[in-house]
């Protein structure tokens, strides 16, 4: 098989890529990477979102075999999430990016104020 | 200033975070790694995405300062979309992660059809 092509609809590599990337799916991703975490933990450390988005969210990368998923058979049943192999090695890429936004933050805020204040500029020039 | 927590609904870095790894900002990121781009010839390269969407995308990432538009005073006018040096650098992120996925995309159908096959087992069991 070729590798995959996200440019290409058509692609099975771009749906991948969607998940990976969603919303919750890049959160849930850093978020095991460190550690093994239930349900409740991992939505406790994702702040915002639903417990249904989590559930899809889990199910999605579970199903793509990145996340994997261990039932222990006690009562009240008890589920931890953890990453397969292949689940840490894209949250390493995922990591990677994280660190970079998270280091970057100042740097983007200078430059939508920058952005904002020639905007604001082009719409109230000052008359002369 | 501190560093940005993307988990921290409340920070900064999350909505920078969501507007890189969104669904049109990832691949404009890194269709324009390679090379400068005029708005047509992106939105070629990005089958799927609409004209108005594209725009919107474009208009967050230069407000972000990782894209950078160039407008030359020409008659039709001309504008080329190329990455900053921030841009270059999420854009970078962004490949080795693009990477991986295609380069993985066969083990995750696997993975798929396995967790498929074993859900059609447990909701069509075979009668002993």
């Amino acid at each position: 098989m070729q590798n995959g092509d996200v440019y290409d609809t058509g692609c099975p590599s771009r749906p991948i890529m969607e998940h990976v990337t969603s919303r919750w799916g890049v959160l849930v991703l850093h978020a095991l990477r460190s550690e093994t975490l239930r349900f409740s933990a991992l939505r406790r450390k994702i702040t915002g979102v639903s417990e249904k988005m989590l559930t899809q969210t889990l199910q999605t990368l579970e199903r793509d075999g990145l996340v994997h998923r261990e039932v222990f058979p006690v009562i009240p049943p008890h589920v931890e999430y953890s990453l397969t192999r292949m689940g840490e090695e894209v949250a390493g890429c995922v990591a990677t990016l994280f660190t970079w936004i998270e280091g970057n933050t100042e740097a983007v805020l200078a430059a939508q104020a920058r952005y904002d204040d020639a905007k604001h500029r082009v719409s109230h020039p000052v008359a002369t």
